[in-house]
């Protein structure tokens, strides 16, 4: 028997809602884990990965303490499309299968609570692993566990996910950060959050450009990725683009359009020009499902 | 013909969600204007405001100007239970009365978001107001103008308002407040507002507690309102009390129960003991309306 665990790619921190809000896209890797007697074979990514040190598999040995799976070897078949390091949540894809897959050799791969505390642990932060286990847009919020909420988002929109053809590691787009901040620029982004929040609650679009106005990361990981300000500023200035933020620690930037402005991608293709050459644009949905497990 | 305008009290900031989040409570104060052929005749309130400095009047002066309405003479009668600098509106009520008490002379009353516009602009900040105008909970956020959106409560609350027998001028409430923040307050902030709002729209009690929580204004304007810390610890350990916030610049203070606590004021009281000495405690609702107009 194998299991087989599909998880969404996802896209955090949503301009003002850095460490915080998530939300998961049509954008999925597959792990297919199969019990052997004895011995690791991992196959479907780059060879370097090919290894005890693997996330897949060091989440799932985390899983198996956890939830009382004992085992002697296992085999991984990795595939999919969320790239790596581009601050589209390759990793936290990584971690929930490794532990879903775990979980679903003892009939346990739907507590997604329990999934989500042990996933947050490995990977440090819930604002990926939250919506990669539970779909749709989530907000969450650690203290002594990990509290996490979605929210519903009234109107059916389209994330255009531009991706660079170079990645941005999280440790050098942590870096950068400020540890100090002004009063205004706190309660800037409580505002914006705030004003984000509620227009995707109240379908009020007209929110949504200000609404993802961040000033706690973006200002500072902008100028780590080339063309950053210029493509910001274009995607401000197209009316049919109804917000944009970096995604995750970057260098993915995300714009948000409508369902019914099928011609958006073009368009933003035109406009932006050279400066998405070489640049991978994927048009996706909002996953709200989360990880799927079926076995086979 | 007279105009009876009916304001509700507001409860603004709400733990983290300072200068931007507020709630109108089923508490009122009730202004009713007349116009005369000459003079300014102010009656129910304190003496020192019976002239033409009072608010309300010069709010209605502002709201004449913007509507276009002439006049030469106005009597206004007051009316009403909200205390006076206390953290509850009260000059909010003032502001909006006046303004839609001018705007009622040219039948243009329920032109919410155009006297919002005003009202912001007269008291400076929209996170009172707003929930005066519209009712419910809002969020707002000045840019170019002022947008406000209403949050969806899920469950029905009620508010205990524990209101000093002393005052906090605002001036003073704001001065304390540090010009520079750390990081990690900053986005303590954000994952409680996100959170708050969450748990109010899915109705999730046990996240308002952490919601609430602000590292904003109250631990500056705390130590201001004697006895602060002792009974937001004393609420934090009321298992039925589901959050405690400072309402607006203080010193009210605020905690959320559900409204089959029936006996949650007579518990509080008893909690807190000594510690309520000569203060009121009123129990209210959520005001869903926000203003009302009538003429006579």
């Amino acid at each position: 028997m194998k299991v087989k665990v599909k998880v969404p790619a996802t896209s955090a921190n949503l301009g003002p809602g850095f460490d915080v809000a998530g939300l998961a896209v049509t954008l999925y890797n597959t792990f297919t884990f199969e019990l052997l007697d004895d011995g690791l074979e991992i196959t479907g990514c780059p060879e370097q990965f090919c290894n005890a040190e693997n996330m897949t598999y060091q989440a799932f040995v985390e899983g198996a303490k956890t939830c009382g799976l004992l085992f002697k070897g296992l085999r991984i078949e990795c595939s999919g499309d969320v790239p790596y390091t581009r601050g589209l949540g390759s990793s936290s894809t990584c971690i929930v299968a490794g532990i879903v897959g775990a979980y679903a050799f003892v009939d346990r791969y739907d507590e997604r609570q329990e999934i989500l505390e042990l996933a947050t642990k490995i990977e440090g932060h819930p604002d990926n692993v939250a919506p990669a286990i539970f779909g749709g847009l989530t907000v969450s919020v650690m203290s002594d566990g990990v509290t996490t909420l979605n929210i519903p988002v009234k109107h059916d929109y389209r994330f255009v996910a531009m991706i660079p053809p170079f990645t941005l590691s999280t440790e050098k787009s942590r870096s950068v950060l400020p540890q100090v901040l002004s009063r205004s620029d706190a309660i800037a982004n409580v505002s914006h959050l705030a004003l984000m929040v509620a227009s995707l609650i109240n379908g009020y679009d007209d929110g949504l450009k200000l609404g993802f106005k961040d000033r706690l990361h973006q200002p500072y990981r902008g100028p780590l990725i080339e063309g950053f300000d210029e493509i910001m500023t274009i995607l401000e200035n197209d009316e049919r683009v109804l917000g944009a933020y970096l995604s995750g620690a970057g260098p993915t930037i995300m714009a948000v359009i409508d369902a019914t402005d099928t011609k958006g991608v073009v368009r933003i293709k035109e406009e932006l020009g050279d400066l998405l050459k070489d640049w991978q644009v994927e048009k996706l949905e909002l996953d709200m499902r989360g990880y799927t497990c079926d076995y086979e």
